[in-house]
């Protein structure tokens, strides 16, 4: 900071200095307003790329599961008894990818209070009114990030 | 815009002018700065929304493939030779998510040229130099957007 001049009236050079004041706000304004420009524009590319990134990431996870589809079919011919086991090894590999991406599969035993954000009922039947007698379709993800509700039969006064 | 004073050498006026410039100015500078900081700050909530977004649109997509395989399994036991067809299709549907989601499955035929970019060489055999034998493992995505090269058996002069 420079020192302020002493208080004596110089209309003349606190026009100067009031003009240098304008240039260096407009340039600063400038400046921030073309940087926020940039950013912008950056932004817009980097959502795209990070879209991308994600779908690839998720894809990848896929990849062993898609192998072992291919190993329990090529398997299916040379031992058909194999391929029941091996399906249910996919079935189990897919369930934890589902689960590493953030949507765990939902274990909704029969008696479970029907809950409808995260239970689509589908039909009723005699039981404890209020819960669960069956499961149709499993649900897919948590209370919080919820993907599927489960299709479940809720229990009606017999 | 003001029309221009005439050209009267009238100083006082020329400081509350360039002072209400001055004001102006550093109000326009911080607007845009403000503006600024707060696009940053949603620009960063809107990022993690996308992947959250983009990981459960990747994710959904395979919720028919699960249901399959759950149906693949609980027809099993009641005729076994279904199974073999259930898995069939399964791996189709599967191969079918793997395509919308942007990374078909790469069908490299025998004595297709090698290609670094999308094969792995796993090994090799005598055939046709330059060319492939026989895949490995299929490989995923296009030249534009690779996930994995496909592991291939390589040819060589017998």
């Amino acid at each position: 900071m420079t020192e302020p001049e002493a208080a004596e009236e110089r209309p003349q050079d606190d026009v100067a200095d009031l003009k240098s004041r304008v240039t260096e706000l407009e340039n600063r304004w400038r400046t921030t307003a073309a940087d926020f420009d940039n950013f912008r524009k950056r932004t817009a590319r980097d959502a795209e790329q990070l879209g991308e990134h994600e779908r690839a990431r998720a894809a990848g996870q896929w990849l062993p599961v898609l192998d072992n589809l291919d190993m329990a079919l090529a398997h299916a011919d040379a031992d058909p008894a194999s391929i029941v086991e091996g399906l249910r090894a996919v079935r189990e590999q897919a369930g934890g990818v589902m689960a590493r991406l953030g949507f765990p599969r939902r274990e909704d035993e029969p008696g479970t209070p029907f809950d409808p954000a995260v239970h689509d009922a589908v039909s009723t039947a005699p039981g404890e009114p209020g819960t669960i007698v069956a499961v149709v379709r499993p649900g897919y993800g948590t209370a919080e990030r919820p993907l599927r509700p489960a299709a479940v039969v809720v229990a009606r006064q017999s």
